[in-house]
């Protein structure tokens, strides 16, 4: 008998009609053999409209409370499909997060699991039931409080969850049926990935393609678990994430697996600041106290003729909501960072190709420049990491280059994929 | 300083600008020098919205995930208050009915309050916080499952915790500023009493007031804890429900202290059943098996000449929606009970008058009956307990019937309320 863990979004659990569907989807899985843990997000924009609520009653709600009230959502789709499989049939317990015994640390709002102890889920099942959990919440032992997870909480719960039940499987259901090339909204021809390599699943993650979180990647990876993307909506296989253990010998590892883009950044320009030993630094210092996390750093050469006048731009990109805040930081340091002036442009995108097979094959930056060249896009920036290259255009042009790099590493559905192994196709 | 307990009731807390009144509220008596401890029930709709869901998925919900469901209604609300209170400067912490150590049976959806250990509460008022308290919730220490009181749940709260904190005064709080001599929607010329004694505040609530549940009151005698009705929109006193403890000397209990008039009950009339031992008995283990509560019995003379054709009728009065299951029951046990047919009347209205000093003056039910006479309305079924006497007349003569019954024991606001003692008017 298997043990899996499915997680369902908020989409999929949206109203009572999808609730339902997903009971009878759950029961299936069990009807075939299987035990079964289903943790749940809430309901559609419940978690948005629980927020205009307490920014209704205040503009800077506490955390420990802004968790009691948020974690009510969850609280409401499980119990909701619970009733929805008891009433099919099945049999079924809901459980928190408590419950469930996901412990974590006391950081309200974006908690860390530290411990998951599934006491209780082990009972539900070894009676036969099907355990629903609540997503993205836990407590804490010292201080006996309800926390949540922050972003990706929910995946982060099923892959805790099947980690320390050692479950065979995870399934992480949204309305998407797998991973994607590259955002199929955005470019029609991407295609479905049978397989992807945990490393680039993350490299994905973290540059911005939506279909899993980050932290439960890394979480799957760390704790070798089996993680699948499905559809709530299909009964197709959806994308494997293949990580050391769950790979195989049979599967090689693919040059570039897709292309993800990310218009929600805004590059910053430090323009003339000295070129001296330690001000980059500074300039870091600065926007670290201001709360941002930053994600590329770009600083170009020094510009001058004399040595004492050589000024360099330092230039990097972060989310936009952070941008307000450390162009204040910044301004209010100008006179010890020293330098000229700040330039800010809320309108640029940044594409990443990403694949785990870019450490032994070479020429894949050249691939890319050139495809870029050939459409006429500029680009503003370039990092690299050992399995991936971002680079930032003009976002009136992101959409243009990331068809562009699609289709030049082969990833368009219509041209063979060359460039793939063991994607089953 | 004194400890007291506020409970606010849906309509209290039923948006942001009344959750931010409340929350005033509640720091302004901590200011006044008071330890204090908020319940709190579901935001206005909350508890039928989530029933609405629930009967969406399915038609029978189970009852432990029906808990479930349910408790994130008081969840949500208690955050907010916490959400408003520590906004306003003051220091809250809220705390689920499990957190607060309500401690029940195991009877989902009626649950019994077995114990309360309200450690971590006390532990919040040591620290100077205001704590606030899910109403209508608790916990079961053997399932470990999350369970609900059921009716006037929050109101039971309310005073089991100011029981076992031994809290100074227990303020239940609505949108109506105390308890009235009759509901003043009713009857214009009801007036609010300043007093009254537990024993007539428990018929009256058995009777059909809507003001404090008889679960609250039951415990509030059982453990002496000083109740006190008040308007959450006005700074009136209120009412003071009176015990033993409470009580002190100066005061009087009244004859008469109110009117209260219930129309949401049914008749049933079993015609013809023979009059012989047991057959009474044999109809309302009919009636308890079909799960109905029932209220009044009254049972006639038994009618027929010879002594082997005697056959009597007996009347009952039960929840209107209770009544099909009862009639159903009734029917299919026709053979044998042998009556001769059911009579069921919905348009029934059911008028109690309720006053402790009834056990000691005489000619109370002389006076009621004398009004009904000369208002010509007919009674058609009569009950009485030590300190209630109750009537059933049509439906359409209830109200009339009440404000007879109201000027005739001289509760009209505009008359001098000799019947009354330690009113303090």
């Amino acid at each position: 008998m298997a043990l899996i863990v499915q997680k369902f979004g908020g989409s999929s659990v949206g109203d009572a009609t999808k609730i339902k569907h997903v009971a009878k989807r759950v029961i299936e899985t069990q009807k075939a053999g299987n035990q079964v843990v289903v943790v749940v997000s809430a309901m559609g924009d419940t978690t948005d409209e629980l927020m205009d609520l307490a920014n209704q009653v205040t503009d800077n709600p506490s955390p420990r409370e802004l968790d009691m009230l948020l974690t009510a959502g969850e609280r409401i789709s499980m119990a909701l499909l619970a009733l929805a499989i008891n009433a099919a049939g099945a049999q079924s317990r809901s459980f928190t997060g408590s419950q469930a015994g996901i412990v974590t640390d006391s950081k309200h709002g974006n908690a860390r699991i530290a411990e998951v102890t599934p006491d209780r889920i082990r009972e539900a099942l070894d009676e036969g039931d099907i355990a629903i959990v609540a997503g993205f919440q836990g407590f804490n032992r010292e201080t006996r409080d309800i926390t949540t997870l922050g972003r990706g909480g929910s995946d982060t719960t099923a892959v805790a969850l099947a980690a320390a039940l050692n479950a065979d499987v995870c399934e992480i259901y949204s309305d998407v049926d797998g991973v994607y090339t590259a955002d199929p909204r955005q470019i029609p021809a991407a295609r479905k990935l049978d397989y992807i390599d945990v490393e680039s699943m993350l490299e994905l993650a973290a540059a911005g393609a939506k279909i899993l979180h980050i932290r439960a990647v890394e979480f799957a990876r760390r704790h070798n678990v089996d993680l699948r993307v499905r559809s709530t909506f299909s009964t197709d296989p959806g994308t494997r994430v293949i990580s050391g253990k769950t790979g195989g010998e049979n599967m090689e590892e693919s040059v570039v697996s897709g292309v993800a883009t990310d218009k929600s950044q805004t590059k910053i320009i430090v323009v003339g600041i000295p070129d001296l030993p330690g001000k980059a630094a500074e300039v870091f210092n600065v926007v670290a106290e201001a709360g941002a996390n930053i994600d590329m750093i770009v600083q170009n050469t020094a510009t001058g003729v004399d040595v004492d006048d050589k000024v360099s731009d330092i230039s990097f990109t972060l989310p936009k909501g952070d941008s307000a805040k450390v162009v204040g930081a910044l301004e209010a340091n100008q006179p010890t960072l020293g330098y000229r002036e700040l330039e800010v442009d809320h309108e640029i995108g940044k594409i990443s190709v990403v694949g785990a097979g870019m450490r032994t094959h070479s020429g894949v930056s050249a691939t890319l420049f050139n495809a870029l060249a050939k459409a006429g896009i500029n680009i503003e920036m370039i990092s690299t990491s050992e399995i991936r290259i971002s680079v930032v255009t003009d976002i009136t042009e992101a959409d243009a280059a990331a068809r562009a790099i699609h289709t030049a590493f082969g990833l368009d559905s219509d041209i063979e994929a060359v460039v793939y192994a063991g994607t089953g196709r």
